[in-house]
């Protein structure tokens, strides 16, 4: 028997995607139902062999489900679980994908609060710059991890279902606090994020942004990788970790006006040593953490 | 007959290793002998087949030198080029590898002012995030520009030798003006550089440091790939464009500053507006650049 009888998946992007298909690879589950607010995107999901069906709505979605993935830009949660919630039927287990924790547990106790004990929040680390239901492949989350910040109130097998899911994709599963996820991830990939879509704005608009962009080379490529990430889904997640973010941020920008003074006083020896000490750490990390050998 | 006769390559690392051995192996070179600080670093070279012989001293290495290449961190070019000019012969071509070319441009007429017509400022833009002896490799400049910025006194025939080097290692040979070379690069270059250096020693400081390290993924490792990058030659990168370097800073602290005021006022219209213009320049220019078929 399959581990997951029905999965509903709403939102079936390269997160929701990928998640139905590394399910369907490993004969973790039996029949994928889609859910989505763009007909189109779901039609494709079909024709691409992500889902198995479309749900006419939440009601036939939630009717005999085992398993649902949230898996859309975390501005959207609120709203769904309020759409969902008159369907849900006791049993069902409900995680999400959402890049922010502290606000889709807020919208789960604001809109989910009968069901507690089965809904178990959760964040899969992988990159999602290229986004789309055509970006999907069962083999995304191997070697990754996913981060499950379960609540008090969740019975310990949903946890384990929800934990279960996840090592079937090929993915390692840890816990957390909700404050710690975003704390940490505000520092190590939204802070980033923000830092490169800011420097592509930035040159974008000069008036010789042809110029630089014709000298950008593989540093460049590079740094600026995520500055191509989906833009409605890191608005959300800015606003959603908004707090975090901006501490993040304000403790950076100390770090560039420290830098700013070392280059204005011409002080090459106390560059040198900054440069020096975070190749150290960047070196010791990518030492300690090589590369998933999946596509990234 | 080859292209060049006697090269001499002063500094045998990433950069000067991988001149001398594309020119080997396109045949451009007949011997290729080395100069440098570091006499293990020479006799590396010697066993890896990156150079042939070892110079005793400048007299030594420029008697009947066809072409040299000086490929050391830019902090030590007005040394070297004091060292060499009462040895450099007439007719002798000399280039560099510099990453900045308005401090390499004074430096030349402060200290090679006889040999005006032969001197030809370069710059090769390949990553040099790996550096040292053992990282370099034939194709490192094959499908990568080289930024040629003539003095008014270069002899035609000299910029066309230097030329025609880069060009037997795979490379693409563009022109520009020392003040143009180095705004451009401060933009694209060097201030991402600092903004990845300054975001791995911001984090590494933190009490938290292994915490957040353990949860960084692939953006955090793409965006922060360049912080791996030599210390020493950053530090002389930055104080020899300190000017354009702060400029392009105070820029884009500009651009954080607004960044961060559309962040306090949870204004998502603009943010979802700025990371959307910021994707489709990235997006334009990726399309536009793809990355050169060998590894980066």
């Amino acid at each position: 028997m399959a581990l997951i009888g029905k999965l509903v998946v709403c939102g079936v992007g390269l997160i929701g995607g990928s998640f139905a298909l590394a399910l369907k690879q490993a004969g973790a589950v039996e029949r994928v139902v889609g859910v989505g607010r763009n007909p189109a995107t779901l039609a494709r999901a079909v024709e691409l062999g992500v889902i198995d069906e479309i749900a006419a709505g939440w009601r036939d979605a939630l009717d005999g489900a085992d398993f649902v993935l949230l898996a859309t830009p975390v501005g959207q949660l609120d709203a769904i679980m309020e759409a969902m919630a008159p369907h849900l039927q006791p049993g069902t287990i409900v995680t999400d994908a959402g890049s922010t924790k502290r606000d889709v547990i807020e919208a789960v106790y604001r809109r989910l609060d009968p069901h507690l004990a089965t809904v178990v929040p959760a964040h899969p680390i992988a990159g999602a710059e290229k986004s789309g239901v055509e970006a999907g492949f069962p083999t995304l989350y191997r070697g990754k991890k996913v981060v499950v910040t379960p609540l008090p109130e969740n019975r310990p097998d949903a946890v384990e279902r929800v934990r279960a899911a996840w090592t079937a994709c090929g993915a390692t599963v840890v816990e957390m606090s909700p404050q710690d996820h975003d704390r940490v991830f505000a520092a190590v990939s939204h802070l980033p994020h923000l830092l490169a879509f800011g420097l592509v704005h930035d040159l974008a608009g000069r008036a010789n942004a042809e110029l630089l962009f014709s000298h950008a080379a593989s540093g460049f490529r590079d740094f600026t990788r995520i500055a191509g990430s989906h833009p409605e889904m890191w608005r959300d997640i800015c606003l959603a970790n908004r707090q975090a973010l901006l501490a993040e941020l304000d403790q950076y920008l100390a770090e560039l006006a420290y830098l700013r003074a070392l280059l204005l006083a011409g002080d090459g020896t106390r560059l040198e040593q900054l440069f020096g000490e975070a190749r150290r750490a960047r070196d010791a990390w990518a030492a300690q953490f090589p590369p998933p050998s999946t596509a990234e």
